[in-house]
């Protein structure tokens, strides 16, 4: 019998490390052992900041965690890089984007590629839970985890991460309506009236992409637009209202809606108010995680949900065909709408201003949409 | 230009005869004046009972209300009957199930024979809303609202009413998880653990259901099972949980579910505690009007929601084709569980016994299933 | 290391033993050896008989072949069984099908459980290509690839296997119509108007199977019904037409439909001539091998297949869902169509008739439908 | 009684006029009367001449037919425009598309806005068969005909009819092959292999189409690629394959695929030998008339398509919810590849050059892929 041993190369390299769930972050060298098993070694252009990177860097997520048996963990899960070598499917100096979520190996809808619906929960996501991040200078990756990035948008693709969680949350939507006729007399979507609550980075993807879908789409928050906002929405056909803080002053109007989509996972509320504003066959999609409130739902609301056939629906994770329909997204939007398109990046950073990087991970900055990190 | 004046034949019979919101139900000969188009002269050989029939005559139906223009309604939903002549597609002879919703003829989900899913909201429903019931004694129906009842279950055919709403129910909910993989790795749903809240007729004909299409039930109720409850749910091979008044003991009990059909439709707080009871990907099936309570849905329940994936549905109304499966579903029953139908059918009250027809239709006795008027 | 030499039971039982693709067939003593993994000893009651086994019997059959490394192969891929000891999902005394088709436990369909949608092409089947089948006294079986008979069916239960496939291709056909709205305007699909080609066990089974399902029925073979048939066919609601030696003469009679079945798996040509007799939106389901002819297909004939959204799909075995249903099937058929269900099994051979037995393992006799083979 | 005479305005404009099954086509003016219901004034912009119009022109499509009591029809159906008013749901200057195929309005494919699959037979086609087509200066349009063009890419929008067709075939083949999982293990289609026949404007549409959708695309002619096709299919990612006469050299090479789409619609024959090119679980979708040829499929070869599972079906037409997605299509395509886009348009001809369009509409220019007829 031989024992081989097999030389790991152990390369250092600047990263952005946290240790979840305490708080803090911190940019250093960090020395990453490479994989020996079919990799390709990426060097990454730039990261994009979200809000679960802030919460993981307050030590606000209780269920982030660094991989089994390490005491620190990368940052990160949304990232373009490019391929310094070839591979099978990938040419060096391609663009590529990794998937951040991994799935379980076990149940069926890991083992065919979907662990956006893991049944064990044991998968792991990059930069999250149990696996490193993308925010540092290489990664070496299975191909099989890559997306293509087109270079026709390489200046919007950091947008093609969250977007694969609404490319997939409106899919799931999409399916789980055609248990009826929910298309309308022309075949398309174009009777259906949206409602998106929150005009974030979320709340204004979910409505380029509701709008492309054909969908009316009304955007509320608790205040009136940014002139940023309203030249997004105005630019895509959509309306924006101030709601203040009662999202049911639109029952008043007599607005009512055939899908909901809370883009704000701010109160719990907003579900039981909801319920109230949806028409007959009406669909309400969670996406994001409430952080306060509870839904308080009378038993006349849930006669409604019963009577009217309601459907409330808990979104989350895009997987790797949804990555690659956001890409198509993003390069239709870029010949549609390239006004609006030029609106959605609000920042980049260099990684050599350190302060500045750490800054944009501890808060968000008014009228930030998506803030990029640049490394090289 | 010729006016035409058609003679409708005015016809007296024997009727339960309702006037809702109010309360009362009386029998009595009543004029019904039978309609000129295409109908099938149908004797009506039994009615069954429902709860929906005792909250009409208990007062406590608001949205119940006689035909357009007419100051009383007939009462019944559930009926058998017999042809009295030929139609096109039935026999003089014929056993027959009237359907009980009728469509709006305007929205493409009723033009496509499905107002189970109609989005004006302006169906009509036989006995319970603008359309006259089936407890009398002859039916002018045109054929194609009616449902061919196989003479080998026609001691139990009066079941295919509520069932066919299950039915309905059931391939929504399997609709609905089809946006993932659901079936096991034996491709049946063999290893998906169903709870069934409440052990009523609905309780008891959605585990028979649940169990037919392979799935593992567990039923609740505050109570012990009684005798039947026992042989029933001994006889499908669903266990039977007494959970007093708190449904999250089963929680203690480390029992999670893939699906929970609240078949009670008594107290909204059911839903919350569902949440808590649910496994990932799983999905909650809201049947029935919940009467009283509020569902305290916390954040952190909708995290769960999110994060897990759950789907929460309200279930209503089958048609023909549900109607069409629950016949079959019976036939099948019988031959399967021959000692479990007989159970089903807990007592039969010819209309002459007018005292004991209005008592049944007021109150529920103990430990019926489905009780049935003989009218001839 | 340690080298553990596990014992297995070797078991000598009475069996039907082919060595395809030789001519042959014969009833011996063989030893079995019994597998080491979890299995239940089940002893077989009855063995059903199929076309496929008298092409095996008589070496018509080229792909048909032993197991790996055997010079034998156990015939029989149609049986019912009874349990000899307690499992984990069956009790002893219950009554089993085992499951024909096995996976190839690499392609994701097989890991799905349906191998019925194999990749790989590396699925075994008893009875048939690399499995012994189930013509023995004993078999020892996974519980994974048993299906529990109802007790109520026992005497039918043998059709289940035959059915299986038949629910599967039904299964298949309205999921592939799904694609337009195919259901009439009262959601059923009792507009619908159905060709059967062939009047044998198939022929029959998918009649049955239609008409439970509403479709109209017209069955066809080149004679006049048998007095069997004839009842049969009258029985379930379908015709019987004699259309000699051309399907064209339908067309003259102006006879069009929206799904041909071909049952027959006689001559290709009935390929082109179906094509001709679909209407718009139509489907033709080829189930069986047709053993001889030409498809002669114009460029007509396509241009119609293309202009009239024609569809055909090839329609090959059931699995375990389907087999399972089938069982609800025969049980509600025993319900609904008494008389009909009577019919079906036309014989039965007790194996210690040896001659009998070999003698219809090598031709059909005439108006056989079902023939069983007793064992115990 | 009333008699109103509604005045309605008569139109002369500049039109190409044919008179099918007439030989023909001719340059001219026509009083066209303006429809008196809602409808939109367009000034047509431009049309795209397709291989119908040339076979409507040389009198070689039978079924085309001019509009019911009229003695000319307008030729074309694929038109880009421009609203000259504000509608209700287009604004003056917006640029717009009509549909081209219009329902029965009898059926419920056609009620539910899908004419595709009209089942009737009864649907009219602009410019083909019973209804004026676009080849004109003005158009007068219900705004439910039409789709709006975003003006980024109103240089290539003349593709979007075409396209429309190859979404709604693709849409269908993907809903079809549902049935089984036919996803990758990474849940896309990147381990799909297709097949296309043929390298015209259908087939390079077709291939681009595919290779967004992650299918790896062989494209295979009778000749060797031009410069053109060969930038086309390099700069997609797709193999070009000069196959000579016989598509079955692909066998001998071992290619085998799991999706041939015949975008050629030459010869029958490339049925029968499609199906020896299919993989187990493969789909053949036919598109486009085969115009010669028979297809002579053996029983050896409809057994594999029994054993393999394999599915032909024909494709036809797309509605309008594929019109918008083929609009997207090419809002991507232009931003993914640029330079293959620019390929497409291959000659535009103003109206005034009389010669040049009846020349153009006459014979199709070696090298061709898309010419307009620029109208304004």
């Amino acid at each position: 019998m031989f024992i081989v041993y097999i030389r790991k190369k152990s390369v250092p390299m600047k990263s952005l490390i946290v240790n979840p769930p305490e708080k803090g972050v911190e940019i250093k060298d960090v020395e990453m052992v490479k994989p020996t098993n079919q990799v390709l070694k990426i060097r990454i252009l730039e990261s994009g900041i979200c809000g679960t990177d802030r919460e993981i860097v307050n030590g606000l997520m209780a269920t982030a965690k660094p991989p089994v048996n390490e005491n620190y963990m990368v940052l990160g899960h949304e990232a373009v890089g490019q391929a310094l070598e070839d591979g099978v499917l990938f040419h060096m100096g391609d663009l590529v984007m990794p998937v951040n979520r991994r799935g379980c190996n076990k149940c069926l809808n890991c083992l065919t590629g979907r662990p956006d619906f893991c049944e064990t929960g044991e998968f792991v996501e990059a930069g999250i839970s149990g696996l490193h991040g993308f925010m540092r200078e290489f990664l070496y990756e299975k191909e099989e985890n890559l997306i293509l990035v087109p270079k026709g948008i390489e200046d919007i693709a950091i947008l093609g991460q969250p977007l694969s969680d609404l490319e997939k949350s409106l899919s799931e939507i999409l399916t789980v309506q055609r248990r009826m006729i929910w298309t309308c007399q022309d075949g398309t979507y174009r009777c259906r009236k949206a409602l998106v609550i929150g005009s974030g980075t979320i709340g204004i993807l979910t409505s380029m992409l509701l709008r492309s879908n054909g969908f009316q789409v009304d955007v509320v928050n608790r205040r009136d637009a940014t002139d940023k906002e309203f030249r997004i929405f105005e630019g895509i056909g959509a309306n924006y209202i101030n709601v203040g803080d009662d999202l049911e002053v639109l029952k008043a109007g007599n607005l009512l809606f055939d899908l909901i989509f809370d883009a704000s996972g701010s109160d719990a509320d907003l579900l039981s108010k909801s319920i109230r504003l949806t028409k007959n066959n009406g669909i309400i999609g969670l996406f994001g995680f409430p952080s306060k409130g509870i839904a308080s739902i009378t038993h006349q609301d849930l006669q409604k949900v019963v009577f009217k056939s309601l459907i409330v629906v808990g979104l989350i994770n895009g997987q790797k065909p949804h990555f690659e329909r956001a890409m198509q997204r993003l390069a239709e939007w870029k010949s549609v709408w390239p006004d609006v398109v030029k609106e959605l990046i609000t920042g980049t950073i260099p990684v050599s201003d350190s302060n500045s990087v750490i800054s944009a991970l501890q808060r968000k900055k008014e009228g930030e949409i998506k803030v990029k990190i640049i490394w090289a």
